[in-house]
């Protein structure tokens, strides 16, 4: 009996189970038992929740969950000695990516959960300092209990962490979401247990650590997103002063074949400051996806059918693209942009637009999920997107690079996505969220039922082989799923992967024990390496 | 008389004139002799212009001006084999920051000027791909001779460089100019020569280099700008889109009591939107400097009195107070946005405004080169500043912490700097740049005549004080004189200096023999430090 137990519990690499028992003592020791677990229960939510049930090999040993920056110095001090990985989570999401699982079996996961604190609102100012805990929700009640006269920019789904959703170049939607761009300054345990602060924090007081980016000398902020080199325990986020008016906005357009045009007027108007936010472009099947579930519309083999994807699109009367977008400032200027906008799209075959104008007053209670989110209102009635193939035991899978926003960059994407989809036997839900105005993330999210471990096989191997193709025509991912994320990082290939190559030298310098996230993003240090990572999928090697 | 020549040429510490003869060589002989200088003349260029002529320590013992990325590839390969310090520099300006000298006596200059080719302009995606020797001029007209319907946000002073100035933290003016965030894109030679793309250029091929700032995995950008963690030789900036009206505005205050309400509603307007771009507010001798030299207006001892000022308020039509700003866009929004911004300004005792608009055919031959500057057409007439004392001999030493952008803050940065040039002095030549909506450079032009060797220790000794003084209020600089950029960088001490510490360690793993641009922002490395630096003053020490 102990024999199977000990065969099944997942242990760090190199770490037997005796270590392991003694590390988590010395975490329990170090900041108190309540905040070690190691039960079923507490571990069930550190697993990729779209993976075929009970085959996930990627799961935690244990669970700390700090309250405190010295707590997590100390774990990261305990972890050092005895060479135990961690994986930090913010609220325990990442759906879609590989969920809030570890990348290395046995890993301790560190979970803010319970380090939530909105630390301050400065309404003169517009920031807000979160710890990294911090939910969509947390952040929204935080402005409207302060009666803050703010806004704060926000995810579709409201669950997740306001600092976790940044650091992984996440995307929002009011105008601070252009570049991602919204945090300005970080604090940093990094991976010796050293307290670093960013930019401007990195003198003692100084009050514009959460207002200028940088501070004297090189300024190390980005290197701490999507990455291991520590642990943010602190972020500003700025929040923006109320507009006078908000006004969202759909653009629908009938005629699929005139998509190339949409995205040449929307990067004329973004780079004229018409539009300043990040739209949302979505097929038919997005946004199909979350007000039905494909069982609705078909449940033939293979993908949906054109035609019936056009009687979804006129039943549902969502058109064959559907662009959600907003206006925000003073009436007089939201005015003029809504009607240069609408001359501008409408030159476009099969385009309407339609939208109204909000104060205020309105925008708490607006009806429409999607025109809440438009204005920092956080609900999670978007995540239904997810049942779309397999209803409750339904999953995706994203593939997400980044293209150039031109109507020929966006059809060679979009070709790719619509080739491999088919050849997979698989709908094609694709969409858009431009990064600013000169560039758009081309969202292709794979949607499989988790009963089904044939379909579940077909949509990962599409994805990956995606990844690969996509590499070979100069694109790459914004952001990677847990079981590409090596074969994406190594799409960066510039001069012998030069970056990848610098990218391991500071995690050997930073982290020579491997400690933090070992291979986040690719990079896994030479302790790892030495331990056998990373494991590729035979099938799609990296070369 | 040999022997006089040996002790007065400058060599780098630890090599001797024979060792530093062969690298000489080498590098001749590796990208061609007439690429290798160390003439007098070849040399007169690399010397901070505002010391007290003849005093100067701080001197190179030679000049290289690579012509391809490959050059700098093999210079600085040569220069770790040769222990010979490098100190890059794009056009050879830095005025009032040190100018183009090295920090440490007897490097070898790597000068850009013969790197100067503007690679791509595109329209369509408004951007630029540059060599690190492109100066504002060079993109300009580069700019124009492609016809393209695009503008360069610009500097003060045309002659500099675009990289070098980006890479400084520099700050131009135009709405791209705000966060500073116009560059999208570095290429670095990194200190063992090898070759870096930043961003999404770490992929080959990949379009979106100079239009999405990250790519997958953390984003070393920001690590080589203010740094000497690698040679920039390639970046990507941002140029926007000619837009339809520019409305170049001054704004004058007659009550220097009221600055403080200024600033409030200058940021609540920025916060709005409604300013998005980058003001200049400058006192009165700041701007009489620009058009006019002390000695016309007082030769007295010590500071120029008020009274003298406010005649020369009142004799030049310049107000106690100036700011120069701008409005860009579709007509119809600029003229809502001056209505609201002349009316919350106008709210103010003792404040006057006024501007005019332009189409772009007539932005080239607008007669003020202040309003030039503001729509992208470079010029050097505002570089008149410099001779306010000492004519043709005067200099100035820049102070230039970032407070945040409110009325308290700014009140107590300028009262810092009064009553220090007044202590010292020295008149007071104050001036706000704010960074964005929430943050501003406060700078103090701190003149002298450089022919007076006194009033240059007093105008140093001023500064010095001030980073101290200013550092312990919490405030940083943004941007430090070669003299006290050891003081400046010593400033941020929070958690023991955590940041000096961490770019310390990334230096020495990037490059161990300390070969580029030693001593930059304060950063030395362990070899550095070995050969006795940093040399501190002794009448201001560290701590």
């Amino acid at each position: 009996m102990t024999e199977i137990i000990q065969s099944t519990r997942p242990t760090p690499p190199g770490v037997s189970e005796a270590e392991l028992d003694r590390a988590l003592e010395a975490f329990a020791a170090a900041i108190g038992t309540e905040k070690v677990a190691t039960d079923p229960e507490a571990l069930q939510d550190f697993q990729d929740p779209y993976q075929v049930p009970g085959t996930a090999t990627n799961v935690p040993s244990g669970v700390v969950s700090p309250t405190s920056v010295e707590d997590v110095q100390a774990i990261v001090r305990l972890a050092n000695e005895h060479r135990i990985p961690l994986w930090p989570i913010g609220r325990g999401k990442n759906n879609g990516y590989g969920g809030a699982a570890p990348q290395v079996r046995g890993s301790v996961m560190v979970s803010f959960r319970n380090m939530n604190k909105v630390l301050e609102i400065n309404e003169e100012l517009g920031y807000a300092m979160v710890e990294p805990g911090v939910s969509w929700y947390d952040l929204h009640d935080a402005i409207e209990a302060g009666g803050h006269d703010l806004v704060a920019s926000i995810v579709d789904v409201g669950w997740g962490g306001v600092v976790s959703n940044t650091l992984e170049h996440g995307l929002t939607y009011m105008p601070y979401s252009i570049d991602q761009a919204a945090h300005c300054g970080f604090e940093v345990v990094l991976p010796d247990g050293d307290l670093l602060r960013t930019g401007s924090g990195a003198m003692d007081n100084n009050p514009t650590w959460p207002l200028y980016k940088r501070g004297l000398g090189p300024t190390s902020t980005e290197m701490f997103m999507q990455s291991n080199f520590g642990i943010v325990t602190k972020m500003g986020y700025w929040l923006m002063p109320k507009p006078e008016v908000y006004m969202p906005l759909w653009l629908r357009l009938w005629d699929a074949a005139n998509l190339p045009q949409v995205i040449d007027a929307l990067r004329e108007l973004m780079l004229a400051g018409t539009i300043d936010m990040r739209p949302q472009l979505s097929n038919t099947l997005i946004m199909a996806s979350m007000l039905s579930s494909r069982a609705q519309w078909y449940d033939g083999p293979g993908p949906i059918p054109e035609d019936v994807i056009d009687t979804i699109a006129k039943e549902m009367d969502l058109g064959r693209w559907m662009m959600r977008f907003a206006l925000y400032g003073d009436e007089a200027v939201v005015d003029h942009n809504f009607a240069k906008l609408k001359a501008r799209f409408m030159r476009i075959p099969g385009v309407d637009i339609k939208g109204e104008k909000y104060g205020a007053d309105q925008w708490e209670t607006l009806p429409n999920p999607h025109e809440q989110v438009m204005i920092g209102v956080p609900n999670n009635d978007l995540y239904k997107m997810a049942s779309w193939s397999g209803g409750e035991e339904g999953g995706h899978v994203d593939f997400s690079p980044v293209v150039p926003l031109t109507a020929k960059h966006a059809a060679e994407a979009q070709q790719l996505m619509v080739e491999m989809c088919a050849e997979a036997g698989l709908d094609y839900l694709g969409g858009m969220l431009p990064i600013n105005a000169r560039a758009t993330t081309f969202i292709n999210v794979i949607p499989f039922d988790t009963k089904d471990p044939e379909q579940v096989d077909k949509a990962y191997s599409a994805a990956k082989r995606m990844v690969a193709r996509a590499g070979k025509m100069g694109y790459g991912e914004y952001r990677a799923h847990l079981s590409f994320m090596d074969l994406a990082a190594h799409q960066f290939g510039f001069n012998d992967h030069a970056q990848g190559r610098f990218n391991e030298t500071i995690k050997d310098t930073l982290d020579p024990n491997g400690i933090i996230a070992p291979g986040k993003s690719g990079i896994w240090g030479t302790r790892m390496r030495q331990e056998g990572f990373p494991v590729i999928d035979e099938r799609f090697p990296l070369d």
